[in-house]
C-alpha cells in the first residue's frame, strides 16, 4: 500500500528558536503589530510503500527518530493518509 | 479577539527542491526503502491580536505574501482558529 505522509517537526517548548524571534522582532518595522510568540518548524512530505498502516506509521516513527528530528529538541506529528487506488 | 495561526510553506509543484533530494537519497542508504517524493517545507505558527476573523484572515495572507513566502517559488497554507477566553 501507498501512503501520503506529513511530518510537521517542531522546536520543544522551552527551546530557543531564533528564527521565530528574529521574524516577531521584524514584523513591527514592516507596520505587523500583534503578532506573539513565532515559532518556526519544518514540514516534510512524502510517499511511503509500505505493506499496511501500522507497519507505516512504525517505518515513519522510526524515520523521525533516527534521521527527520532531533529528539532532544525537536518533537514530530506525524499525518497518513492512504493513497487510493496504489495498492500494490 | 486573539487567534492561533499556522502557515505550513511549501515550494511550488516543479521547483527543484535540494534538501527534499538530499533526504531521499540518503535514505535507502539508513535502511529506509520505499520513500519517494520528498518535499520539505517551512512551517511557521503564531498568535495574532486582531478585532474579528475576517480581518486576522487578510492581515495573514498580507503578512504571506510580503514577508513569510516568495510567491514565486512558494505557496502558503494559512490555518487560523480563535483562541478561546482570550477576547479582549
Amino acid at each position: 500500500m501507498r501512503f501520503s505522509v506529513q511530518v510537521d517537526v517542531s522546536l520543544r517548548e522551552g527551546v530557543a528558536d531564533p528564527q521565530g524571534a528574529t521574524i516577531e522582532r521584524s514584523l513591527p518595522h514592516l507596520g505587523f503589530d500583534g503578532v506573539t510568540g513565532v515559532r518556526v518548524g519544518k514540514q516534510i512530505v512524502f510517499e511511503l510503500d509500505s505493506t499496511d498502516e501500522d507497519a507505516a506509521r512504525s517505518e515513519v516513527d522510526d524515520l523521525c527518530a533516527r534521521f527527520l528530528t532531533n529528539p532532544v529538541i525537536e518533537t514530530a506529528r506525524v499525518t497518513l493518509s492512504a493513497v487510493e487506488g496504489a495498492s500494490r
